[in-house]
């Protein structure tokens, strides 16, 4: 059902950053736009056709549903859903390379394919890009709006290198509280998906203290998101994640539910301190965290961004098909039957 | 003479940079803000003062005379000049990191300080600054026009990219020709140059094609620049140029007259091809170059980037007193007597 329902927008939204692309490349040069359209997901690494799109584009198609639930046109903010969309694709590419990921959506990822000083300069292109897309609004929005959303665009993205900085910092820190960590994912998970919603609100109604209230909805759906993909990553089901079981563990990633149990059981603590974690080690500190009751904690909270997200939206003055679709991607998101 | 004709224009450079960085970092996060304060050379690595501003600052410069050239003030640029500052620095931030520079303005670079991680994180986030910066302009100029300059703007930062990748992937190329080295500094250094000038005189007199005169003269005078750069780069006199005699050889960089005398002289390729360069090669392959006249060849070149330079400055329509202090600049530049 949600596919039927985002199959319009993502083919739209296909189109539209591939004209772009293509209108930006058209001087290209052999080795660079490769670099790109494979990070979009569009070709091979010999710049041949791949035959099927990765990524799941959520920023764009939150920002479509905003736009209609604020009462506009989606089709107007297209440029904009591109520009959010390069964004992100742009710092997946310097991620890898600053987390030494060697793969990305099951595929080399661009600094593994060319090395990490092509990576950086892709990610730097596809950066501008995205600001060359935002600026094709300018063709069916008056000028000042554009500004505008030009304005809300930068800030989110000093936010995101904030967060990013962030994350960096706290995988060398020794003691990260929760409320860090919050802070930490509202720049690099929140701020894109709030000014998602805030920019498609924006263009929806043009009118900037109700898309405030999109922007809320978008910012604590997406630290609540964050959340959940935190308890996945420790007690989801590898049958449904496609991940090894508490997979966090075994990377000893800094997530809600660990930064919470470490705080709480000094066994955990020490556990965590060996240079290596064997299978049995990775069993009793997922025991130790629900010793502590870090699954119902990290829970609770993504509950209350959750409810709290709930109650932005209805702020938002949204009619109600348009609140109805919001609705229905948020329970894909979350994967929630509800 | 020179330094007190660009005073003026500096003082209020940096103060309207370290406001929009002030403003823009008043969300700082310990660690972050440093490193972007650093790279512009204003702190050290430890967030103090830094005694003297670090770079010339010529882009802007050259944006301020243009504005004044045709028939503006040039106060109203400020912004656009922070955001081409912004911009070159972050540039040369990501450019230690691919370049594996361990110095830049006498100072261990980003990377070296903080890694490259951050480093990479660095320069997403002083090239956000950037058009932070540019978005300013709307508090002076019509957004329309605003719109125009962002166009300029993503554009010429897409060349500088594409200039990038040309310059790594020449290093790792066997044979470079002189077209293709045009081709790639025609990105890396002359784009800028060529935006801040058209950018300067469209703030001046929002006449496109009167500007687009002047982005012809900042191209060609930026390609002159460079080509001058590498004749110093083997025959500067190290009293001058502070650098050691043909340094350029020394590090085997794929300067213009390398590669002239690359193709001229097959005696010349094999003495590149030896893994190290003795003081005697070094020595051997400058009589090389003389043997085959790559000097002049080169300075013919230049002389020809630079005459067309001032043939689009005619053309630009410049008052008589802002031609004569672009050409103040320029001699300075090219530190002529003339």
């Amino acid at each position: 059902m949600f596919a039927s329902l985002t199959a319009p927008y993502l083919a739209a939204l296909d189109q539209t950053m591939r004209e772009i692309a293509s209108d930006a490349l058209q001087q290209d040069e052999p080795g660079f736009g490769v670099m790109l359209r494979y990070a979009l997901g569009w070709v091979d690494e010999n710049d041949q056709p791949f035959p099927q799109i990765t990524g799941k584009r959520l920023r764009p198609l939150l920002m479509f549903l905003c736009t209609e639930a604020a009462g506009g046109s989606w089709q107007t903010g297209l440029p904009a859903a591109a520009a959010v969309e390069f964004l992100h694709n742009f710092s997946l590419i310097h991620d890898d390379v600053q987390d030494d990921s060697p793969t990305r959506h099951s595929r080399p990822t661009v600094w593994k394919l060319w090395g990490i000083p092509n990576a950086i300069n892709a990610g730097d292109a596809l950066y501008t890009m995205a600001y060359i897309a935002l600026e094709r609004l300018s063709e069916s929005l008056p000028a000042e709006q554009v500004v505008h959303l030009w304005r809300i665009f930068g800030q989110t993205n000093l936010a995101l290198t904030r967060g990013q900085h962030l994350d960096m910092r706290f995988e060398k820190q020794d003691v990260v509280t929760t409320d860090d960590y919050i802070r930490m994912i509202g720049g690099k998970t929140a701020a894109l998906l709030s000014a998602s919603a805030y920019m498609g609100a924006y263009i929806g109604c043009a009118d900037a203290a109700r898309a405030a209230h999109f922007a809320e909805f978008g910012r604590n759906v997406g630290i609540a998101f964050q959340i959940r993909d935190d308890i996945l990553g420790i007690w989801g089901d590898p049958q449904v994640t496609g991940k090894s079981a508490a997979t966090d563990i075994v990377s000893r990633k800094k997530s809600l539910p660990v930064l919470y149990g470490l705080a709480q059981s000094p066994t955990l603590e020490t556990l965590y301190r060996q240079p290596h974690l064997s299978d049995h080690d990775v069993q009793r500190a997922v025991s130790l965290l629900d010793e502590v009751d870090a699954r119902t904690y990290t829970e609770e909270l993504e509950q209350r961004y959750f409810s709290q997200a709930m109650h932005d939206l209805e702020q938002s003055k949204s009619d109600f098909k348009g609140g109805q679709k919001i609705n229905a991607f948020v329970d894909a998101l979350f994967q929630r039957a509800r």
